[in-house]
């Protein structure tokens, strides 16, 4: 079987490296970032709309759809690809990190996992071997291993913990693997801590698989400390094999963690932030039911490509979001994908120039993050809008 | 200018024509169904949806856009095509009866209506003249005179006096209304009445309109008097100017009211089904919640050529719906919107090849159409609906 993963080109500065990702459902250029498409849709989209914003890949969570529609039926009707009319790469999660977030945990022990469904409260087990076989009945291109991810601020023994058991289950899902055109990633933890990082890593690449996660960041810790653990993990993994961060997807740590050695990204931060009327632009994220947007002829963001962008001023979509039409969700999920999918090509295309340094430096400096009360602010009103389906992800 | 509407052919033993209709933004063929595009979105669908569909005429509503975005903001926008990017012909109704159905109607006499809007509750006053006016700053190719359409059940001399009072409305609306590439049209009233049915075609003809709604049906009556009322109507309307039926757009209604001579349909009906869940298909809507599309590989309809079946299974719709994801209103819009198309289309192939008698008796005999008690409930479960937005309209 063709190798998964090549480097094409790195930057000589930073850690930054432009690659091609290789799957039974096609190669990709990276850095790549995955669109979340948590119950087998991108929110809003179709596969036609993916494509348009020349999205390479997407990610699905096993979580999900074990227990909607359930894996009989996905099975029944041709896998994951055919079930959602996608032919491109798909990366699966374990559902770990769903049975700990969403799901009602009952028990964890060495042997799995025990939770009620958020759902119906119906009680299951989700054990190593039980994910591989999820993720092998959905059929995704990229796997990944059962892992317990704690939550940011915990004490060091319970992380640590967390990480033994995260390496005895990644262990048994690499036994238990055996689908060739699937490939299987670990997920590297120990929290903000450094020196279980390192033993993490280790031992993980003592078992040699086919591309390496970085867990358990990006979980409301300080942004300085998810950029030093992240460069120091990088560091210890091996330079041949991919590397994904999970739950990463804003534009300033998308030009920040490429720098830092990262391969593949997935977040559904900018799909959440387009429901919620934020979307980007190439200075900074704009709230487009401002009332300054209500009599604006220009696109939301003059030099995009994007279908929303070509089509309609921002003072039409300003008037879609105060109607509360569904379809304002979906011209704002079109821009803010297809704006990360070009930020992630003119990465690429800059590492591959030599020019990437610069471009970090004057991207960093141009784009305005959202600040931290602003960020606060947003999470409180999306933790209120959860009641709200149409919006929460 | 061009002339409106030709008569392409005439079915020998029903009064159903086919026509073409020439506007200023383009020429269509009927009879046609108008998709209902009320805030200036036909909800869910883009632009690009609606010409893949081959829909060929949208309506958009006066009132809702007057009170929101504002006329001066889709007038520094240019106008509504522009505003929404569809540059098909438009359809607007003057205002008239949201008015009296969605606004808190303070006072209505001859000069106009006094209304609260049911957005924000500021007082606005509404003329025949400013009806006008505001249809003239939107721009479509088809507007309509300002009317007061009575609820269905209300006593012969009140209807009366509503008509009398339309005819008024009409009459200063025809004087007010000189922008050439504007049709204006009049709109028939009586109610179930037929001798006042007679009376308002009389009048309104004598001030001869370029073409002729017929107003007041479809409110609740039994379908045996709407077929009958409509039939006594159409008769005394000229041959030569389009008819058009406000508010029809169920499959079985549109075969039989075009029997009747109908050129012209609009009805947020199909839409709202879809965002409901229920499907048309060649026999009967079906609900595609329900759980025997739980497994379903086939497409909802295997007959249909829309995006939807084309590219998903009933089971991937049925997911969707359960999972309240957002791409599922919009999969099923273009269904049932496709799906009436088609049926215009047809209605139009049969009408010119000599087969429309027989084509509506096999349709007729074959459709089962949603009976008196499940559409009761569908309109209770609309009603109750209400509040979720993204569904009611």
């Amino acid at each position: 079987m063709r190798q998964l993963f090549e480097v094409a080109s790195t930057c000589p500065e930073t850690r930054a490296r432009a690659g091609i990702l290789h799957t039974a459902h096609g190669s990709l250029k990276t850095p790549v970032f995955m669109p979340v498409g948590t119950q087998a849709t991108v929110k809003t989209l179709t596969p036609h709309d993916l494509k348009d914003i020349n999205a390479d890949m997407i990610l699905a969570n096993t979580y999900q759809l074990y227990l909607r529609p359930g894996l009989d039926i996905i099975q029944k009707l041709g896998g994951l690809h055919k079930f959602m009319a996608w032919n491109g790469p798909i990366l699966t999660d374990s559902g770990g990190f769903q049975v700990l977030s969403l799901g009602h945990l009952r028990q964890i022990n060495n042997d799995g996992a025990l939770f009620r469904s958020h759902i119906d409260g119906s009680e299951h087990f989700l054990s190593p071997e039980l994910a591989i076989e999820a993720q092998e009945i959905l059929g995704a291109d990229i796997i990944m291993v059962l892992d317990e991810c704690p939550p940011y601020g915990e004490r060091k023994a319970y992380i640590k913990k967390a990480m033994e058991r995260s390496h005895l289950w990644a262990q048994r899902c690499r036994q238990r693997h055996n689908k060739e055109n699937q490939h299987l990633f670990a997920i590297v933890h120990g929290g903000t801590f450094i020196e279980l990082r390192k033993q993490s890593v280790e031992f993980l690449t003592s078992l040699d698989f086919p591309g390496y996660a970085i867990g358990g960041l990006s979980l409301g810790e300080p942004k300085d400390l998810t950029y030093s653990t992240l460069e120091a993990t990088t560091h210890l993994l091996p330079d041949d094999k991919p590397r994904y961060l999970m739950g990463v997807g804003s534009p300033e740590d998308l030009v920040e963690c490429v720098a830092h050695g990262v391969d593949m990204f997935d977040s559904a931060l900018p799909t959440r932030l387009a429901r919620n009327g934020a979307l980007f632009t190439y200075n900074k994220r704009c709230n487009i039911r401002n009332s300054r947007f209500k009599d604006d002829e220009r696109p939301v963001d003059s030099t995009c490509d994007c279908y929303t962008c070509r089509t309609f001023s921002a003072a039409y979509l300003h008037h879609l979001f105060k109607c509360e039409e569904l379809l304002a969700y979906r011209l704002a999920t079109i821009h803010n994908l297809r704006f990360i999918v070009r930020l992630m090509n003119e990465i690429r295309c800059t590492i591959i120039d030599g020019r990437f340094p610069q471009f970090r430096e004057d991207f960093l400096s141009n784009y305005q993050p959202a600040d931290a009360e602003v960020r606060e602010e947003q999470k409180k009103k999306w933790l209120d809008a959860r009641s709200n389906k149409h919006i929460a992800e």
